[in-house]
């Protein structure tokens, strides 16, 4: 294998129209330090990533893990996917429950089982059967939140348009053997439709990793996301000699254009370079390489 | 709407290793008519695709609906999905239990939600609420077939290899109006673990329709289908200018190279030229337009 020393961390905290505040920028500053210290020390880049995504879920200040919003019968089911581009490996579980690190439910389905999606009761019982840690969730908070929701609401009406928050978390990352690897992990929308999956868990979807191509992590209104197959059309764009910004915009455009979409992307090229770009006011994230100590901003470059 | 009289449907019952018998070209060929004079009529070709997959799916001859095989559990999970190309609308069930007809099921969330997958439980109680038929599941075919297959195997050791038979069905079609369609709809692998959600419900894996480029539904090793990001890679090659062979022999060949993967492919461009490919050594379908009546086979073009 090639070694460089060009190792590459992005991470983002969901795109919307609220900004985000000193202490979610300073969460995925530090999420992106751990991401970068195990890259720096030789490590890989799917390890990486589940490692920033690990930090982002325990901080309980974005929409998963712990700080997963509740479903409209109250129960907190969560989405994650995880892939990596060398063997286009990959894993994902939809609908987990009473699960502390969804992310980790997805690493166990890309390395113990010869699926990609586990979904529901399964995806649980998988994750328990290999000993991950129980979440105590609901948290109170998110029952806060429900609670408050449901009683500032109109639900009849708006349940089925959806009570959009959109602070899923994710990340990519490049290692020194040059294998690239994506990540997600949500939530889901608050106050949702019990069983609704996103785009977080589909792999093509919110997430893909190709060393070939480049690895890409979406956020946002996860219905449009999918319709569009946004990870996999950004890869494509790459693989057919764009840069990670225009491949980002060329989708992006493409997004607003035939389904009005929202969304915020992450994109590593194989050889490093990157774009984060929103169609939506704001999408905190963030950057750091060998080179880059850790950059958060509250918002990045806007796709119109 | 710029109306043509050119009308195209494609079908298959599934890619694998066995040949499929004049029983189930006879349903192939039936689903054919039913859609083929649907679409002659002015029909959609959501509809046109919606009734092909429900004459498979009642059959009871392939791997869905009523002849859906079942999980290790004993019991029986269905996936389904569908999508139309002049918007991008699409609608998918994952993991549904005791319902007749899941591509109706897919069907009822494109229309009816503002979401596009549905999982588990969520997805079976929609179809509850919506009143869609309940199937008699599992039947006593599908459990003399488990108990067989549990009998006969060394399941401890084949359960993570999976016990693939490969009979998913699924549909696409161009209408009148010069809209795309494309669907899938399956029991899942035989005696596979509880959960385990394949390439059929995922919009960019197994199924994709865009009238900028063309409508694809595959079948296969799910699971290779869904990490090469199938569907939508094909209709990206279609709208870079290649032919629906062409496409689907490039996108083929990725996959074989990539993941040593296993699949079938129905692909229907927006002019109406189609193919049908895969690397198993046979693939059931056929096809049937304004000027030519139903063919169906056992096998197509074989991808190496």
């Amino acid at each position: 294998m090639k070694k460089t020393n060009r190792v590459v961390i992005l991470v983002h905290g969901g795109a919307g129209s609220k900004t985000a505040g000193k202490a979610e920028l300073g969460v995925l500053a530090a999420a992106l330090e751990a991401g970068l210290s195990l890259l720096k020390a030789g490590g890989a880049s799917l390890d990486a990533v589940e490692t920033a995504i690990r930090i982002l879920e325990d901080s309980g200040r974005f929409n998963a893990g712990l700080g997963s919003l509740l479903q409209l019968d109250g129960r907190c089911r969560m989405d994650a996917s995880i892939m990596e581009g060398r063997e286009l490996k990959a894993g994902a579980v939809a609908g987990v429950e009473n699960v502390r690190n969804p992310i980790r439910g997805a690493r166990l389905v890309l390395e113990r089982t010869p699926h990609v999606l586990m979904a529901g009761e399964g995806g649980t019982r998988l994750a328990r059967h290999f000993g991950l840690e129980a979440g105590e969730l609901p948290t109170d908070q998110s029952l806060r939140i429900l609670k408050k929701t449901l009683n500032a609401r109109n639900i009849p009406v708006r349940l089925f348009k959806g009570i959009y928050r959109h602070e899923t978390v994710g990340a990519v990352a490049l290692d020194e053997s040059g294998t690239l690897a994506a990540g997600a992990s949500t939530g889901g929308i608050s106050v949702m439709l019990p069983g609704r999956v996103g785009d977080t868990p589909l792999i093509g979807a919110g997430t893909y990793a190709d060393n070939q191509s480049g690895a890409v992590s979406m956020t946002g209104r996860g219905e449009t996301i999918i319709r569009a197959g946004l990870a996999r059309e950004i890869c494509d764009h790459l693989i057919n000699g764009r840069s990670p910004k225009q491949a980002a915009q060329k989708a992006l455009k493409r997004l607003l254009r035939r389904v009005r979409g929202e969304a915020g992307a992450l994109v590593l090229s194989r050889t490093g370079d990157f774009a984060l770009l929103h169609t939506s006011p704001f999408m905190c994230g963030g950057y750091a390489s060998h080179r880059r100590r850790p950059v958060v901003a509250a918002r990045f470059g806007r796709v119109r």
